[in-house]
């Protein structure tokens, strides 16, 4: 079961001693081994960048084009990191903060057909638009913006504050800007600068602590334990995860590939009798109070359907309604008819206009019987969309 | 510069003291690192199982399809290893040795278009064939004809017997048919058979041996360099690479993720006063000559047209060469001018009409201008195209 | 600052998102890259098993020789994890418990002198004397006891219960002998069933968890996770670690070295549709009830000298006295003299009659003067014995 | 049969397609595993340090203790890398060549007896005393010399040149004095500067290549391939492995911890159409002319015991004499008995009275009978004495 995390309270920080968890999770960072290198040098390097650089790319392209030519990409995600609610500290009095990414050049969709059409023909098109765009000095940005919530204003909120999945509507918290993202160089070589970069949740500026979100919980344990196995021991040193080539003054030592002079004579015991780095009280967290009371929770009871009809009937207009269902049931069309209907279900329970234009697209899909006999082959023995369907 | 290596003769063995190449390959075998794991679990793995998948079934997918839906198939690669001349002693009287297998389905092409259109709209279609042919007990098989010349005749041979881009014509060197493959099961387990899989040349049956071929002298180092980066050093312990568990009696021990009982208290060492695995006189390898002259030589005077020429004119029809070249040109559109210039050149010098052709098509995609402007983004800062010309 | 863990409360657990902890502890578990293979093969196995066996047989000669022949060994730690208290619940009223392990061969000591000559002639006598013990079937053995503490004694006891440093004293907590462990073979083969051994506290059978102890809760993570760095993350398909071949069920997959036939065709997502390992009641762990104050707890203000003085006043004889403060001055001697100092005072606190003893000692090596210009070259600049002094 | 090469000729350079060796040997290179991290952070450095110190200082310790402390020294080693022959090329006459390095401390010996007890009581000696030299200004320093035979005394030699346990004698072969080494600092960080420290004896100057000597052939593959896997693809990288931060332009991309730019956006491919590192003449090896008989050819008949003979009898005085059979029988008295004996036959081909000498201090060591009932527990089953007894 892998709903169940052992916190302290239902919304309370996670524990070390939920081994399951750490099992489990360090174990999937560790699945995938090095690729074969089937292309002859040179050839196929224009499919690798556009399969890596989606990983990047993923939350501009999703910015822009709210349903859009990537598959992967989901239309409810439309700010940057409203997934990780993170505390912040000010004179003392903790606030609890959203950050918000808004594009500077306006959000615009590609249709449905024009998306399938370029993913066949043009699979390089956001990726090639992008580094144009910087290469001829169209910066593309977005503007940062935080929404702010009190203590007591979470306490008596309707939904968890922690939760990545629930939106905090911008009537009730609006939106304060605070900064701009640029994107002002492309990368001078690929391996270096993308493919080893090392993005980190627990990596914060003072002042600024996790949240007990749970996903957020997990990502600060599972994020460098996968950088740890891709990149090695000493990942921090490469200049992209440390980009001012901050001397480090740490108890961290040796490892595969220690690039500089690993710190030279500094001890690296403590406590000890010579100097070494000692803590430096501005950057010690902050006390807070957690429930007492450590358990496994489920979170399955949430409310998860009432932003998602909020966001259905309020934001989307006919025409984005429209392309959603079609997105959605392009999706799920592949999967067994239990599964479609279990799927079904989920959607009727958002709003039951939702879920009946879907059951009619994929009766469709399914009369035209094109692929009614799809073993589809996977390493689970069954689609993904089975899983979609629950989660 | 990669085209020469260091071996006694310009037809001869490479060297060990080649460091030049051992640098080079074991360098570009460790290129990859462990992926990303950016799907959530569950989803993800269609695409996952394609793109892993094709590295194995290349081989069946080109055989059949002359003309098909994977772009990095090449339409002279009609036979299996066809590539590596191997040497076959038979009452210790040398025979040279090409191993062709031929599709007992026969062979059916996919039109340019057709293609293009499942690639978006059915990226699975080859696997899911494949899959279901074999689930349905239609099990695909190839017969395995053997090629046969003798030392005298190779000698006196137009072409390089070792050149693994030169066939021998069938009408010289008849096919004789010795057995058949048959896939009569799917994988179990796509990770653990497939992922893990680890093909090897230099694991020959005593009697074959290797040739000079210089791309499989390259790959007689290069292949289980690989898996032992991808693997480990005890990847021939694992089942799929050991299919009956054999159990080994060798000099091999220790290493990360023994499997077994490291061949418990037998000697590692060698000579010994123990039993422990000795010399076994039936697998020791022939005796052989080579040319004396260790130097680089360098390959690129070869004669690299005129089979290609014999192909393009006699072994297709005018609907084959008219496909043939919409797809060489379609992989050459994207280059800039000056490469895809020299790129026409290279095939004028194939035939006047090829070249002819190709350029008429490449002026069309020119004109229409979609792209003129591209800056593929590579890893290299030029396009794979710019390597495929002059390969 | 190491001193600090960010706990729920100071005798709490630990929390994920002490990121500090999980980034310092996760580096040393990758401190060690893989070792030259210096030695010709054949040469220098009988110091490697040496080396290697120490780690696992450190438990056993400890028991047996108070005082002995390899200079790691401490002789408080009389006995195998009291360090680490773990939580018992007998029809759902939790117990603490400790695990004591005494030798059923009795305790015999072997003077400085001899286990010095010991070490320089014969290294191999600790090794080969357990060996031949076990070869000639004179199995060593040891008596399991527990002793148990109910909560509320816990809670008006006068130290920290979880604690690793503190011993429950036998005469208010008795040992009560539930079971008996017997070495019964040798290894077959020393690196697949020794090297490759992964002892793991998060694996406690159901009914068995673990306790606060701050040691106890790091190791909870540093155990395993050293383990996917030195073994890979299937290490527990190793047999060693495995010993009954368990078929397991669960959701990791894939991985270096996958053995077997990673869990075939069942999915490795949650929640799924399809038959796959749910939870099982039996094995869900307790509630239990912690402190809400979550902060970074410093425990060097706890008494870490009454228990040390007892020891040294009640239960050794003056004989063992003496060897003690042989052994603490031999491993002092070495020391920049204001470190001999501080580490003079600390032992002070212990004892007067301690602390003299050692200084009169060290006051005699120093005079011999034979080493008063030592540069020892260590990794951090400064000796082991810097570090110990403090800790 | 790991005694056989397959090679160009007896005396000629190794075939890539010797598999059986590539095989055997990449696996030995990855036989070790990470250390487990036994020890508390900042103890046990003094042993670390003392260990791996000695693989980089047991050139040194040799030359100044022709019988010393450590005990895998071997007496007739008395220059470095008189083991390998490389060939100098003069204006294109090509030379052999060795270099020697000798001592300009003089040669001083420890007796038996005293190693045996620093061993024991202080192991850091030889470190410490090297360490504290090279801090206090005293630079120990060799100075290298060469022995130059041309082609044609080769041929004629009585001897196989290229046999890393022949000597040439000075007489014939005069020392030329060439140059010095200086040891003018120590190293600031152990780990940076002496674990990743990457020898390779494929890294040679313009105008010095690889003789055919079979251990430096093999070695030409074994230590980069132990490098790689010890300290990853980019290990060239490391400031130490490459001193001067030469900026390498080649065709090598990618791999974990790339530390640098990764040549930028220059191409990866060979032949390109860009800008892109190309042959440098001056760089090519020369050509050369080896025997056409490849075969694998086994050397254990050569003369083995003349040059020992003249070692024992003309360069060693009485004393040394004695020393060395006492070092010799110390080394083999833990053998079995049968083993013992085949050592002694072998050392009687060397000489009668070495053979004899060796026999009387055994059946001393036998007759106390101290450890007639040894089980030596080692990873083959057998002692290293019976590999050496061979080798």
């Amino acid at each position: 079961d892998k709903l169940n995390l052992m916190t302290a309270g239902p919304r309370g920080p996670l524990l070390v001693q939920d081994v399951v968890f750490t099992d489990e999770m360090a174990h999937f960072d560790r699945e995938r081994i090095p690729e074969r290198v089937v292309h002859a040098k040179g050839a196929g390097n224009t499919f690798l960048v556009f399969e890596n650089l989606l990983s990047l790319l993923h939350l501009f392209v999703t910015l822009e084009h709210k349903t859009k030519p990537v598959h992967y990409t989901n239309v409810w995600n439309w700010s940057l990191h409203n997934s990780h609610t993170s505390i912040y500290f000010h004179d003392m009095s903790p606030l609890m903060l959203v950050l918000v990414f808004q594009t500077d050049q306006g959000i615009k969709n590609l249709p449905v057909e024009e998306a399938d059409r370029l993913a066949s023909t043009d699979p390089d098109y956001s990726i090639r638009d992008l580094y144009n765009a910087i290469s001829n000095g169209n910066f593309p940005s977005w503007t940062l913006y935080i929404q702010v919530m009190t203590f007591e204003q979470a306490e008596n909120w309707q939904w968890n504050p922690f939760d990545l999945t629930k939106v905090w509507p911008h009537k009730d918290f609006p939106l304060i800007p605070v900064g701009r993202l640029v994107l002002n160089r492309n990368p001078i070589n690929y391996f270096a600068e993308v493919e080893q970069l090392a993005f980190d949740p627990s990596n914060m500026p003072p002042g600024i602590e996790p949240s007990p979100d749970k996903m957020l919980q997990g990502r600060l344990f599972s994020y460098p334990d996968t950088h740890r196995h891709r990149l090695g021991a000493n990942y921090l040193q490469l200049s992209v995860n440390c980009p001012y080539r901050t001397r480090v003054a740490n108890y961290q030592r040796d490892g595969p590939m220690c690039m500089f002079d690993n710190q030279g004579g500094a001890p690296n015991y403590f406590p000890n009798s010579f100097s070494a780095p000692d803590t430096q009280l501005r950057f010690v967290e902050s006390k807070c109070k957690v429930s007492p009371d450590v358990a496994r929770y489920n979170s399955a009871d949430d409310d998860n359907v009432t932003q998602v009809r909020t966001f259905f009937t309020q934001v989307l207009n006919e025409a984005e309604r429209e392309r959603l269902c079609q997105n959605m049931a392009g999706h799920i069309k592949g999967a067994q008819l239990f599964i479609q209907k279990r799927a079904v279900q989920n959607l009727m329970a958002v709003h039951p206009d939702y879920g009946t234009r879907i059951q009619t697209l994929l009766d469709k899909y399914n009369t035209e019987g094109k692929k009614n006999t799809i073993h589809v082959y996977t390493r689970g023995g069954a689609s993904a969309v089975a899983a979609a369907s629950k989660m």
